[in-house]
């Protein structure tokens, strides 16, 4: 479980028309770590999450875009792997 | 936990130049379901999986694409929620 129990573990995936991603991507990484092209992942709490939700709301095309969002309450049962390189991260901002 | 103990629910996230996109998302279409752009979700075996990974092994560029995979032994402390459209599925298949 987390340390503060408020919190969990998030992973969101967004699909969204070009001419949103950088607002998107943006707005995302106020609250999450980018991981790659179009993932991001991060601990963050209810409330949080709930304002990035709302934030998205009024920047995405219902329509057209898609955002999901895996919430975990534990990483308990979590192992992460990769394969090949190392995309996100401040470094690798176009 | 999953019905059978050996499996365990999988997150596939890929970032992989536009010439291999084609036949990494027909392999892992193989072991996973195609849920957004480039990210698949679904139960595996371990035995499986690491037929996903040897068979992602010999696709991938490894100094120029990222494949990431989010594994969990259970699903108990899981919530998806979608904004948007929903992307993946036969249908969608350009």
């Amino acid at each position: 479980m987390f340390p503060n129990g408020d919190n969990m573990f998030v992973i969101l995936v967004y699909d969204v028309e070009q001419k949103r991603v950088n607002k998107v991507l943006k707005t995302c990484r106020k609250y999450l770590y980018w991981v790659q092209n179009s993932v991001l992942e991060g601990e963050i709490t209810e409330s949080r999450l709930t304002k990035l939700k709302m934030e998205l709301e009024r920047i995405i095309d219902k329509e057209k875009d898609s955002v999901i969002i895996y919430r975990f309450s534990t990483r308990k049962y979590q192992v992460i792997e990769t394969m090949g390189i190392k995309k996100g991260g401040e470094e690798n901002i176009l």
